[in-house]
């Protein structure tokens, strides 16, 4: 065992799935927030790639302030069209120049941004229904210095911050999660109506789960209202037959429930996305780095998207604690809840947190005495192997958002 | 008592100040993300006024995507100079017309914005340190339809969203609080050299908390590296002094610990901000409405600076349910710690939550029944008055980060 | 014969052609202030036809403040990248509405830009060579008022204004725009290692011509430095045998003169454009409506790209002058030089200049006298189909620069 | 006498004065291109007085980029408002770093462009009127080479330019500018009502001369429609007693032809200036170096405001051609008209230009022969002492507008 500083305890109190209310969201990956924390990830993965092509190692940067101006856009029935367009820009900072060697940040940049989109959110027109700007600054004199070869020594912290994880997701969780990405995903493959600016919110009150999904429709294949009454009626009915995958609960599926058939007012949209008509967009308002908002939960505030994976304590720590709190509950049984909680301390190596500690809600016949040493010697492993996380960020392995 | 859904339950488990680790932050005045916010709600106030002043109305608006794109700047003891400007960026939507009367909104903006910068960060040159631009664009023709009379009539919830707020504050949340409010008000009034980018993060475990404070010290107000040592122990003391006004647990305080006085690598600012020197900034990435991050207790990921006070519904019910918090704890003995949560039901009234639910550890030998009716007494009465909140706003009454 | 006032007169002093020193410049369509003239063109003539077929008429739109802001770039043989995008900002004001029909402004702008830089820069890569972005406001309300039916009717002078237009050319303006146009052309299709970059100066002294060619080679067609200077020669070969095809005066050719090939500084770029490093362009900076800059003859400040061709009155008649002076000297014989100048009267149809008048060099055994009246009636018909210019700028059938 | 190729020669045809017909303008100095060309060359002076003063010598740099998007505004009698902010970007390259000296390039543009607005626009309010932005690129490198100690080594032409000056000024001229400068000097200092941005046009035809006067008024200083029309004659009689002393000929003076008083149709202003609706604006596209636009005389195309006074051979030989011209008419007699005529040779120092050619018209009874050595002699002393029109332009002495 290391001379690491672990704690592990019980949790006071009931698991999240045993509380009597429950609220669990995800923003799906077209909502305007979640395109600029995906853009800004993919921008920071790129980056971190060609840095560590180009000089081996990888320089400073953080591309984490990513901001999306909405455009305006008249849908219609079997076609409409963007009318003014959406305005994207990448801010950061980024090293240019390294022992002579010149790196083009800001083209790597709009290439990452427009494989991205082209990916993700295929009806948008790069160049015409959306801008993509890009605007790097440098960072101060000492904080360009770079980091050790390709990263492999141990970082030191370079703020006082902390990461929290949790395990295992509950019932509403898994299904909020699920919602998104299998309508966006294998639903989506099959129906082109659907557009990639899925939220999805979950309100569990005891044994009764509503989940409330707005989908922007995609004009161009919905031809009348009828279509488009249609197609909400598909979407709510994949949806409860989803959730009844992962819950014995009752559910209730309610999708679009703003719209109003009589005013005619319904979520027609031309790209799929809010976007284009008015909704703004930020990095690191949306989801945390397990892909949720989980006020049931303790969370952190920090914007992983776009934060440098080799030296940014608040991301790595986010996601090193949620891997951690998976792992955990993979390997050692008679886990009903566990948070994992890291706090850096500024000046030591990342691998040292100020403290580590484990919260855990034992299944009802287990005594935490019988599984703490196991936990504890899991945290210390994944902490020994911090910089594994840096990789697979780096590769685009884990998700931040 | 009226027929809202209004539950009262026991919260399962220890109040957080009886939890064995306790995490609080918060980030001053100064930063770059609460210069933002501060922006974003000082120009969301002064356009709520102006629109009432001029069309009787408040109009659609949205104003919380203030973004900050660092400088670069070169501070020296006695007094450095800012050698690229910080860029502050204005986004969101405002109603430009309204039954013929046309409203600046933009000047408005600018004006509001150049006001706040004035009075809260005075170090910064306006127009040569930062550079202030705006752009808002108009909003869908449906979210353009304005509010009722001055905002007096009920509107209806614009979205599925959520509130929560806490009571009371513990020792560890009140000395983080304090540090900064008092660092950049009575103490900073004495001691110019003392710039308003304050963080302040507290870590409680058991009985000993530890304040790590960072302070970006003004090069003008500073001649010397003795100085600056000197200006260093002074805050450290003061605070020290502070927190013992707020706690009987033994207290360490920090300050500025990345410094390095060998290397000469100092916190030395020329406007007291870190926003001059590659720290950018974004609305809602910072503090909650209640002016801390509470890992340990539930949060809202909404961003409610700058947003519209009128219907934003996120935006009031966040601070609607900190202000039933405070009220319950001031009005009915016993409580040792009391959550209340406004989730809102689309298409309804705000005074009509979809479930207003209170979670309360009460004193040792208080049962819950003997004041459930009270509070939820207070929570109905609130919420009855749910117009109040957005009138405390426009006024600037409540602070929102 | 109209009321129109046509002055016809006899100029004094030498023609251009007989003149001792004649200096004579064009930018070619590559270069960073004839991007900026190309794409404010083309914008407006796509802005035109869009509005014709929305709805029936052209709107107010102006769009002749395009600003490029150069890039970075690192080239080399054999194939460099660009550094840093350039940055291009399509300004202007255009009417997004008319009787409720939403005109799409700039979305129509941004995708002629690209069609047009896709056509005549292709080695640009859209949107991570080049940022394209767009900003059109809305003119005030007067000004938004809308243009007769398809512009058939005759318009009012907006302004007091005038143009001016020259023919024939002489022989040195002849070599100088041929210059720029085959080597973009016929040259160009075997040669690609040129870019469309080109600036050519003619000047001529007595019975001697300098011909000065500064061309930005494509550094992936341009594999050593043997190899750029054989392009070099190669250019300089065809340019001289190009102008011995308009002249018997004797020809230098001088290309890219500021290289030095000891200290390694020649004209290399990646992108084919000196935008890419350091070079910035506006519109109305370069070439005359007639495509050159000659210092030897009167010109017009008009910035005539991306003006609205039914109602601005400086475009139109620098258009329209040249239109006649080339067609007078077309079908009347005996003239060796004529000026013709329009002189707006603000508030009057513009087929009833203030003024025109023809200034005229006879070829020494022609008496003014002979000619005038044809000349006149020649003006006086070209100004009674004074819309017809405007419809040949819509459809593309004139160039601006 | 040097070895410089000066040639001195008759010019064939009338001076200007003779012509029949003779066109003159200026845009006054709150015209938006004026703003534009104003800001850039005192942007301009202040870089390089700053370098001067930093580091001992000019660095790179040119600020002839400037671009002013116009914003919205509602007039009205007794003072209205502006409702959208105008845009002014100051957009160019400078170097920021030289030998370990960092120069603050934006704040001092910045601070350059607000000291400029304040004295000549003052009814401009600095961040809410109007947003002043600044963008500096960096030059490549071998443009970011230093020029010699405080410039007073003769610098090489760095390309193939051109540039040409003209004396005396015509009767036309004269009275154009005058009218300029003395409504915006002394008269405006009595009649706050007239705003800068004031354009004037001269038509001559034989022995009459028109001058148009377009005038912003300032709103709030005219209280009705009455006042207006009587601001309108004021002007009108000024002008045309000041007119009176440049001339015999006749005058006619015409003041905001476009007012239309029955529609309620008139010019005016919140700000003095047409930027604050509609009318955009940029350098280099309004007045010659002379303070006119000059379409009976040759012109040069360059943008001199803004430029880099130390080596950009075409502001350099603009602005000495007409010095130059100036002082030959000054000091030698028998002059009509002069034009002198500079042009560069590439690689060659600045005060040997390839040829300096005067072309003069001779008072009737003074032969050329009795004269040229006098011209040439003033030439050649003038081109010795080249670098000091660098020092006069540093400091301001020198218009370039």
């Amino acid at each position: 065992m290391s001379n690491r500083n672990i704690q592990v305890e019980p949790m006071v109190g009931h698991a999240v799935e045993d509380q009597t209310v429950e609220i669990v969201e995800r923003k799906g990956i077209g909502h305007p927030d979640s395109i600029c924390d995906g853009i800004a990830e993919h921008v920071s993965e790129a980056l971190a790639r060609e840095y560590i092509e180009r000089v081996g190692r990888v320089l400073h940067y953080n591309t984490d302030e990513t901001q999306l101006v909405a455009g305006s856009a008249a849908p219609a029935f079997g076609g409409g069209e963007v009318t003014a367009p959406i305005y994207l820009l990448i801010v950061g900072r980024a090293t240019r120049e390294y022992e002579g060697t010149k790196i083009p940040t800001e083209p790597i940049a709009l290439r990452a941004a427009r494989e991205y989109l082209t990916e993700h959110i295929p009806e948008l027109s790069l160049g015409t229904d959306i801008v993509i700007d890009v605007e790097f600054g440098e960072g101060s004199g000492d904080l360009q210095e770079v980091f050790g070869d390709s990263g492999r020594m141990v970082p030191m912290a370079n703020d006082t911050s902390f990461g929290v994880g949790h395990a295992p997701l509950t019932e509403t969780e898994q299904i909020v999660r699920s919602t998104e990405h299998r309508l966006n995903g294998e639903y989506a493959a099959t129906h082109p109506e659907i557009g990639a600016d899925i939220k999805v919110m979950g309100k569990r009150e005891d044994d009764h789960i509503d989940v409330t999904v707005a989908v922007a429709m995609v004009d161009s294949y919905v031809d009348s209202m009828d279509d488009y009454r249609q197609s909400v009626r598909d979407v709510r009915e994949y949806v409860h037959d989803l959730a009844m995958e992962y819950t014995d609960r009752s559910v209730t599926v309610h999708v679009n429930t703003a719209d109003d058939y009589d005013e005619g007012a319904i979520y027609l949209t031309t790209t799929g996305t809010s976007a284009e008509q008015g909704d703004d967009g930020s990095v690191g308002r949306g989801n945390r780095a397990n892909g949720l908002i989980t006020p049931n939960r303790s969370m952190s505030m920090e914007a992983t998207s776009g934060k440098n994976p080799v030296n940014h304590i608040g991301k790595i720590y986010n996601l090193l604690s949620t891997e951690i709190a998976q792992r955990v509950v993979r390997e050692v049984s008679g886990i009903r809840q566990i948070r994992i909680r890291l706090l850096s301390q500024i000046g030591q190596p990342i691998d040292h947190p100020h403290v580590a500690d484990a919260a855990i809600v034992t299944e009802s016949d287990v005594p935490l005495s019988t599984i703490e040493d196991d936990v504890a010697a899991i945290i210390d492993d994944e902490l020994a192997n911090v910089t594994g996380i840096t990789d697979r960020i780096i590769h685009g392995e884990l998700t931040t958002f």
